[in-house]
């Protein structure tokens, strides 16, 4: 055993590349909270289609101006990679691209993570370290585990009242519905479920 | 505005070049508990001082056998991100070594996590998405966030019985006081404390 050990010492990453390829096509300016969420909607219908990972996506945004800083979708699957849902990737991206692991020392701007549901437990604790001042979720109830098989985690009972005590404002209920219809494709189409409990025996139900 | 955007699309984190270089000569086997610890410990005390993020270390380990999988060290401040604790790198390079995201799936073996402290909100979610099954901690009281100023992030009251309801044990208690010697130590050396809140501001006391 004398030689070197095959330790792993770099983490890799991407988005898509459907996704990357139309990233140039995409408006930048998306003034509205309706604006942001319909492109997570719809980036989560597609993304478990293309095999990248949940149907989840997320942004980030300055709300002030409406200009849009990254995007992210889950990419589990095609990453090999727990860690990268959705909201993981948006902040990385976001930080990458501002140089700045605390977004709210990002040019006095108090920027806005936006999602197509609530976060799991490790994204809520993300977006606490981030720097991020505004969350915008479609919505926060029981849908999103229900229809697609989904744990979100143990969260604390007040998840809201916590991050607010901590500076992050919380706004939910834009284009709720839509994202909800969202869920429930990606539950009647059967797609696996890929988180490590496997389907259906974590459902709050 | 005919540009194509500047989006980031890839997202890059690497093992510091001290523990990169080190790696080879580090004991590949560490059957007991404490040697697991011990070198949480260990690593944790040298990471903030070589300006990488704060004093936390991770590993993940075949505990049946001693095997070591990975090592991750907080390097928030040398990648720029703020997702990279110690345990979301730990995960993700055992991950990307047995190219498995699901490490509960990886060759029928029960994975443990090995860490310095209790994780924070976001590293506890990673915990649960990543197929680990058992935790091993030095300890979990409020003295991390007392003696560093750190912010653990929101948790459910009862962290523990939620992950072990979800499969994964708990072991904490291991070489505790060597661990908060190494707060104490980071605490008066005034390092920098990098997660979004700022120095003090967020002491629980």
């Amino acid at each position: 055993m004398n030689d070197a050990p095959p330790f792993a010492t770099r983490v890799n990453a991407q988005l898509p590349d459907w996704l990357v390829r139309e990233l140039p096509t995409y408006n930048t300016l998306l003034p509205t909270a309706a604006d942001r969420v319909a492109l997570t909607n719809r980036l989560a219908a597609r993304n478990y289609k293309e095999g990248n990972g949940g149907p989840f996506a997320a942004l980030v945004v300055d709300p002030a101006t409406g200009e849009l800083i990254s995007i992210g979708v889950n990419v589990v699957l095609s990453s090999g990679l727990s860690s990268v849902h959705a909201e993981v990737m948006a902040l990385s991206l976001a930080q990458a691209r501002l140089d700045a692991w605390d977004l709210g020392s990002a040019g006095g701007r108090e920027l806005e993570l936006v999602v197509n549901w609530r976060p799991c437990t490790m994204c809520y604790g993300a977006l606490v370290w981030s720097g991020i001042k505004h969350l915008l979720i479609a919505g926060d109830g029981p849908e999103c585990e229900d229809l697609t098989g989904f744990d979100e985690g143990p969260m604390p009972e007040d998840w809201k009242a916590e991050i607010e005590r901590r500076g992050i404002r919380v706004t939910s209920g834009v284009l709720r519905d839509e994202a909800v219809a969202v869920f429930a494709e990606y539950g009647r189409a059967g797609a696996i479920v890929y988180n490590a409990r496997g389907t259906g025996s974590h459902r709050r139900d």
